[in-house]
């Protein structure tokens, strides 16, 4: 239904893997690697080329990398120059830029807007439509809910940019703004539409604006169970590593 | 100017209405109904197929229904096993996921993300960029302005998913959180970038971070005009049904 | 690469400059004028027709100017009636609707929405999904940063438009939101998250809900430098008229 072949153009420099599909009007450019079993939905873009090849005419494609297993939905972008792990896959309508890393088992939703230049690790979660700014570093096992934005200047406009840093398992709520630099430590919880502008250490739930610690995670009684659902691997486990035996034995091993 | 019938590609199994136009570039696929009278602009994806058409090789795409004299602007995205009513209109670049029933006159606005599993009356209108996450219930005339997310994790991430509820004439203003589970009475305006965690009564004005009653809709003296503008619908008729007789008259019978 | 003459559509009443590069299955509509030297990247739509175009037999596409030297990237969507100066340049997926007044060298990046009959002045530059509402005024020099909206009723729903207006050199935060009508001086630094109601006199420094003067932007120290980098024309001069000879020399003369 989806898949017949129709305005597909693939670059001849591109490598594509066994069993790919990729969607009717969907172009693979130059020096793009996609891993076997992918799929590549319609009217995606793969390998947009830098801002350099509108104006030196002897621009190179700078290689893009897409491991296995992965799902891009229709409408997406995505630069030359990123290095996307396994089993990657995307929303509709996602842009990721230039010299973006993203480790193994990701998603980001539709509209999410990653502005390259930064690193995301494994079994990161992003949900519709967040941004990412240049120069953000994003650990492992990190969940960010839609309207989230990563900033980067300090003084706007300046030629200064130094991107936030979450750091594993934090969970980033919808409408956050995370300001310049501020490093946020693991197990942390940042409340709905907050605004983070000093670090955060392991395990805090901040909120408000400006944005305070008010208490740890694991103290946090949630009203309809009685209990804290964080650090929430112990409570949620749907796609991440530890799915077969339970975060306890599967971190007990690694 | 704009329909050409050029890479226009209609499943056999879709069911096109008397005097439809599809748009240059854009795709119906299997058991989508169109009805009469309808606009389907360029580039549009109708009757997306569900994540199992990638997975399942018996899948069926389910059956998609847009209702008469539709206009759904250009780039957007509908997936299957929505039923939409009458005289629906979108701007551009609207995604709309599967199982998202919507009555009839509403109008979704550009960039929109339904994320489905939900349910919207009649004369709802969502102006631009409003995420309304799964398992959401919107009654009729409800207006929900740019950068308003519902969301449904109550402890993210987790298996939990409650949607929340708006009843009817309620108006929810720019950059708003509803979070999960909140129920919203009639008549309720909701104040620009207010978070609201608890259940709203009928006419009350909310604002904030946490969201407060501030005062009775009915009590709101408008600067510019000296009386409240509330209830809205004596004072805003257009594209309403009391458009011809006014509310008042139009309440009487209904 | 990207310039192969595929689905390309041109209207014959459209004019193109010298050295104009059209991507793959971008269209060109009705009376549409494009300047000398412009990029219009791939799967854009320049001069999509107003909405009588649906209904009016005897329509004729209003006329859009687009000057030269513009990089329109892929997926934008510019609207017929629309008059942009030179050097313009945009992100992907930009929609901008109809009567829209852009002056020279401004940017408008990813997602943005503007949704016409405003003006905007020269050297302007909006980042990732900003939304300008109808009416609005913003003047030259003026930056603005993701999910910052305009807003124009003061009474949702009403049939009252009053745009916010902004004067020369003020930068507008992320995530912020102009209630309809207020006027924003000249050199104003408006917080991340502010919603602002009230007017906003030269060189102040606005934040919060609702935003509230904090000092001149003269008296702010910057942690990391131990200086006021406002005004910010002093610090910085990247694409801006005064790049070669420092703002205070070109200020002198204009």
């Amino acid at each position: 239904m989806k898949f017949n072949n129709i305005n597909v153009r693939i670059s001849s420099t591109a490598t594509i893997g066994q069993n790919v599909k990729i969607g009717d009007d969907s172009v693979i450019l130059d020096n793009v690697v996609i891993g076997d079993d992918s799929i590549i939905c319609n009217n995606c873009v793969i390998g947009e080329p830098t801002n350099d090849y509108y104006y030196d005419e002897n621009y190179i494609n700078p290689k893009t990398i897409i491991g296995a297993g992965a799902m891009v939905r229709s409408h997406s972008i995505i630069y030359a120059g990123c290095v996307i792990g396994d089993n990657f896959s995307t929303g509709h309508r996602v842009t990721i830029r230039e010299k973006m890393e993203i480790g193994n088992n990701c998603r980001v939703g539709t509209l999410c807007d990653l502005q390259g230049h930064s690193v995301m690790g494994d079994y990161c979660w992003l949900h519709s439509n967040v941004h990412i700014g240049q120069k953000s570093k994003i650990g492992n096992y990190v969940f960010i809910y839609p309207y989230t934005v990563f900033t980067n200047d300090p003084h706007p406009p300046s030629n200064i940019c130094i991107g936030p840093q979450v750091d594993d398992y934090s969970q980033i709520a919808v409408g956050v703004i995370l300001l310049p630099g501020v490093k946020i430590g693991k197990h942390v919880l940042i409340g709905a539409h907050s605004v983070v502008g000093k670090d955060v250490a392991d395990y805090q739930l901040v909120v408000g604006n400006p944005a305070k610690p008010l208490k740890d995670v694991r103290e946090l009684i949630a009203k309809d169970t009685g209990v804290s659902h964080y650090p929430w691997p112990y409570h949620f486990s749907r796609g991440m590593p530890w799915q077969e035996e339970g975060y306890e034995k599967w971190k007990s091993k690694n």
